[in-house]
């Protein structure tokens, strides 16, 4: 009885075990073949894809092969996959000695949740009930990305503090979570989110947000040596800001509809980050000591307006609107890396390392508010009969503006519950003590993960490196005593 | 009456203050809040980007949404995104202690003209005199990513020697001075400059030149050590060299004809860059000791073969012609940095940080030159009578050759005079001593404008080093001399 | 006599001169005029970048600008271009102190390269026989950038041990062999290769391995010390993987058909390549000590992927069995880095800098047996007649299935043949002491080639390091035995 409340207490509170050595490969070999099963069971080419096109075209009319989709989507389908793998992984690099997780997990674990993703997302939207399979085209793959880009969301507020093996089940769950609540939000409710502010952007950051709640460490701060950044490596991050703010409107306007949608998309986020970049470094200037900028505010900030502009990018915003939403976002963006993310450390347990909450979370529901209410002032003067049906409504020729701008509310208040819900479900399950996730004095260190090159000058603990300057003057010291004798 | 003196004397030659808390805020706001509204009153989507899109296609027999100008031009536009945020972006940041500096200002002033470049732009070249609007669509974002393109070559030349709020002046005024003169060049004389050879890299690098000797700073070594590449920070420029040379084959063709038009423009732009690669290395490796190549050789001049080919992409200058253009724009640039860089700093107190002289500007000129040339031996037996009237003529049915040739040395000369005239004005206003701009030890130091990193080894300036070294030396003298006694 | 020997003796064991002012500029100067005057006889636009296009597209009845090809593959030949310049060039940068090397000289050989590929495979491929000349188009820049591509792969295996001049003669040579037998393979074989497994990556890696082996340096471990990567150069070439793994679809749809084909290879890639991710990331973790993941695993490994879907990339595989070989490919090559790479260094002769042997060469030949395997297995009931036709038999109606798949194996053997016998040639070739390669104590430095900045900590050889050391020891005993006196 004692042996077992022993070995009980030694499960929960006993020295952390980092070591990956069996668990990592067994889950990503446990789980590509469980994804092998499913794909020879539930996924085809689409008929875009299938080598039956020429006879699809013939059947259907189709005079040229850049009617093909491909020629429509592609393109937008390379910036969103650049946005995922190096605007995302190149920006999670800004910590010192964390560089190679940052960027090495979020590779690993969106490789791994697109798969899942494109099964999931498979189910939910696009199963062909006459023979059970899914059809994947190019629209799979986007959205496949943006599915795991809520994921890599979440992975940003833990950042440093979890093992590879807590991610993959983070991204498992998140991925299935995503599709439901996309299934919810689009299919049932019929909300319009073109580039995903409800669906991406607040789902992940309030699942991530959650999930670091549930993990709190509150001994974090002895590895506070190694939580910043360093010159170079916030280089290295700005190019992943870069890279995600160059392709954001690609990344709105990816799904959107043929023709004037996706058009209309590029410039509707165009503007909004290009206006998020002006009060992004004003308020970073206004905040700071003798007016200087914070690399963290330019490295974040500057992407709220395509957050966003994401439900409402397709939409007759009109250009100077736009401009409006992108100020307000970087303002409440960098407002909340001054302000909210020192506060909810403090005061509310929340350890947000990249700071989703001001980069994705609020600007997210803002976003969906944009979307909520110029839905709501949507008339056919402003886009014609034929334009108001295809750009807004979906063809419910029944539904009122006001009901349409309810309904977009709606799916607002589920993205939030959702991400909520499963952060607290998920943080729960990655609480338990046997996922390989470092001691607090070893968050942010890529050593416990990774074989890190050899001669590098490392950082030492705090400690160490007091030790070796007081070694040093004792060294000095004592080869002065020496003489003395 | 000596208070004033006084104070007027403590205005110009008085300590400078680079606390930029208020003024960079101010700016910001203030020119955001006047965007919107000038937006609000003039900017309009185009018709393709329209919810009214469909009713167009009905009304103009288009059949197909592939049509839509989005499709011919999107991919181009994100690459020129690219290269403006990115390569520029990158670029700039091979000083070892600027790199923040040069990426984060490259990005606030970009995202600041962008907008101010689609107002002036739209009112010299697209005003729609029906309703007074402009309506914007992919060609005017292109075109507004163009017009910010000659300021941000203006930027290279001051880098490092001037604060941000005299960056956003010269972008307010360069964008200002770029849409006139190339409404000039293009809508008035009807010069041909589809990469903009003369419009943009003529004009910007006389731009920046002008300024950059208006703000001659005689005690500028007093900076030295601080103005020289690291290792690292000359990958990153390196990074942002290839972004520019892979990505501007689509500058060159972003906006030139449909079909066969951006076709050839990429080709001979493929061919000249690759063309100037190779004469690079060579003259590189020919001025140096042993041989050895210079990093900042590579990161410039290899760029030339696509300046020089920018008014002449379209033209049927055939394949051969593109290398011999690229090979002339390599050495001329090369030799610029070994030879004219030097002599100018020296003899011509213009301080070219990152040597646009050579880059844009002499480059820029052979460009235009080219294009009055190989216009003058246009001729229909190889363009066809149809080809003719598109590729150079614009429709002037009326025009010989040569005149089309004289037209284009016009537009040259315009390029070159608003670039010196409007240089030689605004360096004048930038002299103004309440700018915030860097004392001349603090020069190509982020120190200045930026929160740096804590932890990182910072350069000292070199009393404060040498202090140290003696320090050092003392103690250790006392240490012993305390054994003495 | 003597002399006469002793001269030759010192021709082939004298110290090494890496003196390239001469010979590089020569080379470099020699070669572009003659491309110039080669391009002026043979190469002009073909008929889609002419300026007679618009009466091309009457008389062939093309109502549409979109209808030219370059707006099928610009995209895609933008994403390779990026690939060859910046994915294999940052790739090229992980080691500590030759980062200049690998991004420059891929720099110069590939633009070297490319221009000489657009001549021999315009010889080979699409001499026009009416007149003599060679059309260049989109398709023919997209395989200028594949052809450079196999040498870059060889480059790989000889990064540091060799000059710039013995690159440019590999890539002269490799080049010329790479049109010939692709002429044979594509041309005479009619086997099918889209994505290159076979034609670039089997040849080009054997070819890069021959000519290692065959350059062989017995006292390479003199430059152990540079041997290795440094934290920030491991990030700067995980930015090189990720260009190459994100824009790899592209790779293997560039010269696909139109329509479903380029529709089918980006959905084959973009599955195998997700899926090698996970198998590289479990048999790196499986083989070190605590599990610890290793960087150059990360950066090589998950590429394989997409080098073994190459030959396949067109062929309806179906979704799961793209998996099967992206999961294949990650752990041979993974297991190639752990075992094959020390064993081959230690037994076989072979210094393969890159580990191309497990990046190319043994994915590429995997590539070619999924070729061979998936045609014998092809069936009108999977293609439709017209498919089949149009994706696998170029029209050969009288082939069986098994005489196709004999045929893919007949070319795989040719591209490992030809890149053994042209590697033994060519590295007989590179061994003459007159190419200013380094000595063996200099081989991964900068320095050799480079100017490097001053004022950077270098990393100084071993010796010298505890001299220094020493010395200040000594400073420190002298001047407190200077007291004792």
């Amino acid at each position: 009885m004692g042996n077992c409340q022993d070995s009980c207490k030694n499960f929960w509170c006993g020295p952390k075990n980092t070591n990956v050595r069996i668990s990592l490969p067994a889950i990503c070999f446990i789980w590509q073949i469980a994804m092998i099963a499913l794909f020879a069971i539930f996924v085809r080419y689409d008929p875009e894809a299938d080598a039956h096109w020429t006879e699809y075209m013939h059947q259907n009319n189709i005079t040229s092969n850049i009617e093909n989709d491909f020629y429509y989507r592609y393109p937008s389908f390379q910036d969103v996959h650049v946005m995922i793998f190096m605007g995302f992984g190149l920006l999670f690099t800004f910590l010192k000695r964390y560089s190679f997780g940052g960027v090495g997990f979020n590779f690993l674990i969106s490789a791994f949740g697109l798969q899942w993703a494109l099964l999931m997302q498979g189910w939910f939207h696009s199963l062909d009930s006459t023979d059970w399979t899914i059809k994947i085209g190019m629209k799979s793959l986007i959205n496949a990305d943006f599915c795991v880009a809520g994921c890599l969301i979440a992975f940003g507020a833990c950042l440093g503090k979890v093992s590879p093996i807590q991610l993959m089940v983070m991204t498992l769950c998140g991925v299935s979570l995503f599709a439901v609540e996309e299934y919810v939000i689009l299919n049932l409710i019929h909300a319009k989110d073109t580039g995903g502010s409800m669906v991406i952007h607040t789902f992940g950051g309030y699942y991530g947000l959650t999930i670091s709640w549930i993990l709190y460490r509150p001994n974090l701060h002895q590895s506070k040596r190694l939580r910043g950044s360093s010159y170079h490596s916030d280089v290295f991050a700005m190019i992943g800001t870069l890279f995600l703010w160059v392709h954001w409107p690609s990344f709105n306007s990816a799904i959107g509809n043929h023709g004037d949608g996706q058009h209309r998309a590029v410039i509707n986020t165009y503007l909004s980050l290009a206006a998020s970049v002006l009060t992004t470094f004003a308020v970073s200037s206004l905040s700071a000591k003798r007016g200087k900028l914070s690399m963290v505010h330019i490295q974040n900030a500057t992407l709220a307006g395509g957050v966003a502009m994401g439900t409402a990018a397709e939409i007759m915003v009109s250009p100077y609107s736009a401009l409006v939403v992108g100020v307000c976002s970087g303002i409440i963006s960098t407002f909340g890396f001054v302000v909210l993310t020192p506060f909810m450390e403090k005061h509310m347990k929340i350890q947000d390392t990249c700071g989703i909450h001001n980069l994705h979370a609020m600007p997210g529901v803002l976003g969906g508010a944009v979307g909520a209410v110029t839905a709501a002032f949507a008339s056919t003067s402003v886009y014609g009969q034929e334009g108001l049906m295809h750009a807004i409504m979906h063809g419910f020729v029944d539904r009122t503006m006001g009901m349409q701008a309810a309904h977009q509310a709606a799916g607002l208040c589920i993205a939030i519950i959702s991400g909520i819900g499963g952060g607290a479900v998920v943080g729960c399950i990655l609480r338990l003590p046997c996922w390989g996730d470092p001691e607090d004095e070893n968050c942010f260190d890529d050593e416990v993960y990774w074989e890190l090159p050899e001669d590098e000058e490392s950082v030492p603990p705090v400690n160490q490196y007091n030790d070796q300057k007081a070694d040093k003057q004792t060294d000095v010291n004592e080869s002065t005593l020496s003489v003395e004798n």
